[in-house]
């Protein structure tokens, strides 16, 4: 990481957590739909080892909601992702890539029905409000779109079942994953996923209306003092080895869901209504990479050597002496004593146990092709 | 400004001067368009005076480009905003809100006639490539719509049209604003405007193609030693003296432009075909405010006092005990010695001279509203 600092305007929004974070000592943030993401608390590292032996509290508000509602809502979201959605339903969330006419992936968000007619589309870093608005406007379809007053905050580690029983006073323990609960707060209730950007398990809670925020924050540090609860982040290193893709960092608006390994998401899907093959924006796209198979995937990669620099812009990976990739995310795992890495890399070397040669800021390092995640 | 770090991945573009801006020894960033955008050089009031007395080279390359071509280019940008384009060309870049359909302003770009059929949007922070996309493919438009491989270097303050004669070889002392000429480099040229982020005067270069770039920064380094040139970036106090609105800080999606002072862009237009009146999207809800009046503007705003801390989030505004609006950005002028700001005002007391309170967070302070900004 560089010593830089970052300027706070307003136009970098705060959260509703904001307050809390700053108190608990956060010391580096990034920037994600255009709000203050924490980055760093003690050390990546520190917060690391922390992340993967108890538990931790997110001000993950970043990941805003999209809202649909209307008569159109259920059309207008089935429109937008390759994903077949005849399994959400208020019980239960799903992952799914949005795409363009092209195939090319504009976000990579959780889909939640609210209710009948009333969806979130819980987002990655890109204004999908703008993406959707402008379909809707240019279809003129009879829907509402809007960013409501939803935070989340993520409850992530191995104790966190343990804690969100300590606040909510329920069984968390048999919770599938993007299974959905409401839970109890003051004199309301929240949708709680069982969700969140790391393999450590963990929630999702949707905070809405802002007025709850401090005092839920509060309320998972005072039910976990026994479980050594603190303030964390998504961390840089334990995402990578978990293999859980970054938009913007690992794939952009010129990647398609296949080559980013999310094949299972574009199953051409079947309209709920007619039975036959659902539509959806870029339709004609996928289905043509589906026939024809893809030319680079988004791989595990494996880095020799000591600890590289901080991966701050693609390092181009080479095979035989030609470019056939690039790593857009790599840390040094202290459990794994190796960097771990993500890229994407072309067929000829994609395969378990391939050898190739990344050019790193420091060097050329030798790195193998791994067809699972480290954890 | 707080001490906080900034986390450079991939997801927070460089653009092709990053490496010149490294090494001209940036200590500051925000994020703007998914890419970093440097905020501080030496220090804001270094960087402030020595902008308003020599000349500044800008990485201003997060003001992407959003290119539209195709048959219906010229359709589609017409329905985008509320201006006028009738003065567009390629002599000519103009300045133009965008507006959905309740009128709220979703970016503040300058648009620009490249060609026939070809419009490049210079825009403000946010994804005006996925609503631009989201409108044409919900309305099976006959247009292409990428980001290109074009990155403005902005040269600002007194001395810019002598650094760009030294560069270029030509007369810039007549350029009226927001004109356009082509400048030639190497063995191609580019477009550069009379315009910018600043009131120091300057122009704004699109430097299309990548390679280009570190050349094109050295050139002014090389051209400008005697005019003591030196890097730099939109200037926090300057840009606020200067009454410049900073979509994000000052205005969002939930303002409309007559409330920001864009009246002047929100003419009904005329169609260029027809001579009837240009339709756009949010024309109906934009033609209501103007029917009507708005109940809130923004002004330029003095708070009395010493100087004070840095404005990371609105600041209340009180009128008689009454909330009245809210500072957006505010610096200490060290020319004007009191702070400077930019707040939405309501119309009981937004006129010259008018006295209002100001919750800051170091307590309360009497402010002035101006009419006029302060440079």
């Amino acid at each position: 990481m560089t010593d830089h600092k970052i300027s706070i305007t307003r136009r970098l929004r705060q959260t509703p957590f904001s307050k809390k974070v700053f108190e608990a000592g956060v010391t580096s943030f990034t920037v994600y739909n255009h709000m203050l993401l924490p980055t760093v608390f003690k050390s990546v590292e520190e917060d690391y080892h922390h992340l993967k032996n108890a538990v931790q509290v997110w001000d993950v508000a970043c990941e805003r909601q999209v809202e649909i509602t209307g008569p159109d809502s259920k059309k207008l979201i089935e429109m937008l992702t390759p994903r077949d959605l005849r399994n959400l339903s208020v019980d239960k969330c799903l992952y799914a890539p949005l795409t363009n006419l092209s195939g090319g992936i504009l976000n990579d968000p959780v889909i939640v029905q609210v209710g009948e007619n009333r969806y979130w589309i819980s987002i990655a870093d890109s204004d999908v409000l703008l993406w959707v608005s402008g379909i809707a406007t240019g279809l003129a379809l009879d829907v509402k779109i809007s960013e409501p007053d939803v935070s989340i905050l993520a409850i992530q580690g191995p104790l966190s079942n343990k804690l969100m029983q300590n606040v909510f006073s329920m069984n968390f323990e048999n919770m599938k994953l993007f299974s959905i609960v409401k839970v109890p707060f003051k004199d309301t209730s929240f949708i709680a996923a069982r969700s969140g950007f790391s393999k450590q398990g963990g929630f999702e809670i949707y905070v809405e209306n802002e007025k709850y925020a401090e005092d839920m924050w509060d309320a998972f540090f005072e039910a976990g003092k026994s479980l050594n609860v603190a303030a964390g982040c998504p961390n840089g290193i334990e995402r990578v080895e978990a293999g859980l893709l970054s938009y913007g960092n690992d794939m952009t608006i010129i990647n398609n869901p296949i080559e980013c390994g999310l094949e299972r998401f574009c199953k051409k899907g079947i309209d709920w209504s007619t039975g036959k093959v659902k539509p959806f924006i870029g339709d004609k796209a996928l289905n043509e990479v589906l026939d024809n198979g893809v030319m680079q995937i988004i791989r595990s990669i494996e880095i020799d050597g000591g600890a590289l620099p901080y991966c701050m812009e693609p390092w181009p990976i080479n095979y035989k002496n030609k470019n056939v990739g690039q790593i857009t995310s790599a840390a040094f795992s202290p459990d794994f004593q190796t960097n771990v890495a993500l890229g994407m890399i072309s067929r000829e070397c994609w395969n378990e146990g391939d050898q190739v040669y990344i050019q790193t800021p420091v060097g050329t390092r030798s790195a193998i092709i791994h067809e699972k995640s480290f954890i």
